[in-house]
C-alpha cells in the first residue's frame, strides 16, 4: 500500500473529512507537513475539500524567514491561499517550557487564521513516529489510561476540529515519498538537538528500543494508543452519563457533591473517573491531578474520619462529611 | 512507614487473607520469598493465618540442593511445615523457552503442594520490581489493557488464590530489611545474566531508564498498571455481562455467534472485548490473538462483503454472515 492509500485509508477510518470541508493545513516547512501538504493536494478532488496553507513563523532561529517563504513559495505553487504570522517568544510564565510556549502560539495562530480563512478544520502533520514519541514520554513521566492516548486522529479543540491525516504512517514512508517524489523539504535544527526530552526520547531512546528490545516498538506504542482511546472512550462516555445523573441538584462551580453511599457501590476505575471529571469541572483540566491525589482520596473514603480533608493542587480540596464527599474550590481571602 | 506496616496496607487493600487462612509460602530461597516469608511469620498472629512452606528445586544448576537445604532450614527454624519437590527439566515442547517450561513446572507443583497440606491460598515474593518489569516487557512486546495489568496482587487459578503480599514494595526495601535484620537468603544467580529478555530488562533497560528518563520509572509503571487493572476489570465486567445476554442461543463451544446489527451498536471497546471473550471461550486463552486480529476483524464487520472469512490462530475462523459474525473452531480433517 503506499501512502496516498494509506492515508486515505486512514481518513475513512477516522472520518476526519467530510465532502466541502475547508482545510486549512499547518505547514512548518519540515519533511512531515511537506509530504502532508502534497497528500492532502493529491487526494483533494477525490474527497472534494477544499485546501488553505498556514505557516507560524516562531522566530527562534535565524533561518526561520528562508522557512517562511520556503512554505509560501510552495502553497503559491500549488496555487493555495496562504496565511502566516510571526511569533516573538517572551518566557511569560515560569515553568512554561520554550517548547511549550511555542506550542501554545502557534495553536493560537492556527485557531485565528481558520477562523480568518474560513476553514473548519485544521489538518497536522503528525505521524506515527510522533505518537509512539508521545506515548512514550507520557509513560515515563506517568500517566493513567488517558495519557496513554497519546495524539488523536480527530479532536474538537474551541470548536474547531483538528485532523493528522498522518498519524497511522511511520515517518520512514513520509521520507521514502518525498525522496521518490523530490519533493524538497525544510530540516528544523532543534530536532538535532537533544536538548529537550521528546528530542531525548526520539533521537536516543526509541533507537535502542528498536535496536536491543522491540525491533516494532515505534507500531507497538501506536496499536497500544490505538486500543486504549477506545477504551478511555468508553470509561469516559460511562462515567460522563454517571455524572450527569449522579447528584445534579448539589452541583455548583464551586463544589461538586457525591453521596458517599452511592460512590461506595460504582465500581473503582468509575469511581476514580467520576473524581476525575469533578476536578476538570472545578478547574478546567486535571493536568497537575496525579496517581497519589487519587489515591490520597481513595484512603479519605475509606479510612478516614469525618471531616478529614485532602488538599489537592489548584487550591482544590476534597471534604468527607457524613454523607457525602464535596469538592470544592478554596475561596480566596 | 516500614516493610511490615507497608505489607500489612497492602493486605489490607486488596483483602489477602481473611482470619484461619492456611497460606503455602512458595520460597526459593532468594532475597523476596525469604523477606516474604519473615514478614508473614512476623505478621502471622495478628493475621490469624497459618503458615508452611514449600520449595521448588528446578534442578538447573549445581547449587539447587543447597538451595533446597537453605529453605528446608529456615522452615524449620520457624517451626513451620516444609514440602518440597525436584523438577527435571525436559524440553517437551517446541517454542517454550527454558523459563517458560521451568515456571510451569514449578506452578503445578504449587498447585499440588498446596491441595497436600490443605492450603487455600499460595503466597508468593513479587515485589514492585517485578511488577515494572512485567509492564515494561509486555509493552516492548506489544499488548493491550489486559496485559498492562502486570502482575496481579490476587488471583484465583485453578480454584486456589493466589496472593502477592510484596507488590507494592520496592526490592530496595526488601534488601534494606533483610540487611537490617540481618536475615541470610541465597541468591539465584540466573539473575545475573542477561540472557534472558526479562533479565535484560532488569539489569540494563530499568536502570538505564532510571537514569536517564525517569527516576521513578518501577513506581510509575507500578502505578500505571494499579489503574489500568481497575479500568480493565470494569470493561471485562460489562462485556461480560453484555456476553452472557447477547445471543445465548446460538453459543455453543465450537461456534459462537453474534448479531450484526446489536454489534453495530455498541462501543468499539466493549466489540472488542466481546470478540476477545468468544475467542477465550473457544480456546481457553487470547495468548495468540493480538492487534492485527482485531483489526482484521474489524475491517472484515466494516468493509468486506458478506461471506467473507478472517483466518486467525489456532484454527478459529471468524465468518461474516448474511445478519451474524460467527466465529468458530475449524473442524479437523
Amino acid at each position: 500500500m503506499n501512502i496516498l492509500e494509506k492515508t486515505k485509508k486512514t481518513i475513512q477510518r477516522y472520518q476526519l473529512f467530510n465532502q466541502g470541508d475547508r482545510v486549512l493545513v499547518g505547514v512548518s516547512g519540515g519533511p512531515d507537513s511537506v509530504a502532508l501538504l502534497s497528500i492532502l493536494n493529491a487526494l483533494r478532488h477525490t474527497l472534494s475539500i477544499h485546501l488553505v496553507v498556514a505557516h507560524f513563523n516562531h522566530n527562534l532561529r535565524k533561518n526561520s524567514v528562508t522557512d517562511q517563504r520556503f512554505v509560501e513559495n510552495l502553497a503559491r505553487s500549488l496555487q493555495l491561499p496562504f496565511i502566516s504570522a510571526q511569533g516573538h517568544l517572551r518566557k511569560s510564565r515560569k515553568k512554561s517550557s520554550v517548547e511549550e510556549i511555542a506550542r501554545e502560539s502557534r495553536f493560537k495562530f492556527l485557531l485565528k487564521a481558520a477562523k480568518k480563512l474560513r476553514a473548519n478544520k485544521i489538518a497536522l502533520g503528525h505521524t506515527q513516529d510522533d505518537l509512539a514519541e508521545t506515548v512514550l514520554m507520557r509513560i515515563l513521566r506517568g500517566t493513567g489510561l488517558g495519557g496513554m492516548r497519546g495524539i488523536l486522529p480527530k479532536r474538537t479543540l474551541y470548536g474547531i476540529i483538528f485532523v493528522r491525516p498522518l498519524i497511522e504512517t511511520g515517518k520512514k514512508d513520509v521520507l521514502d515519498f518525498l525522496k521518490e517524489r523530490t519533493i524538497k523539504f525544510r530540516i528544523d535544527p532543534t530536532n538535532k538537538t537533544t536538548k529537550f526530552f521528546r528530542n531525548k526520547i526520539r533521537k536516543e531512546l526509541l533507537p535502542l528500543l528498536e535496536r536491543k528490545y522491540s525491533k516494532n516498538i515505534r507500531q507497538i506504542l501506536a496499536n497500544l494508543s490505538t486500543t486504549i482511546t477506545a477504551d478511555y472512550d468508553y470509561l469516559e462516555q460511562e462515567s460522563g452519563r454517571l455524572f450527569r445523573t449522579f447528584s445534579p441538584k448539589n452541583r455548583s462551580l464551586k463544589n461538586i457533591r457525591f453521596n458517599l453511599r452511592q460512590l461506595e457501590k460504582i465500581h473503582p476505575s468509575l469511581q476514580r473517573s467520576l473524581i476525575r471529571l469533578a476536578i476538570e469541572n472545578l478547574k478546567g483540566d486535571t493536568r497537575k491531578f496525579g496517581f497519589d491525589h487519587m489515591s490520597e482520596i481513595e484512603d479519605l473514603l475509606t479510612h478516614r474520619p469525618t471531616g478529614s480533608v485532602v488538599h489537592l493542587p489548584c487550591r482544590i480540596q476534597a471534604l468527607k462529611e457524613k454523607t457525602q464527599l464535596s469538592l470544592r474550590r478554596k475561596t480566596t481571602g
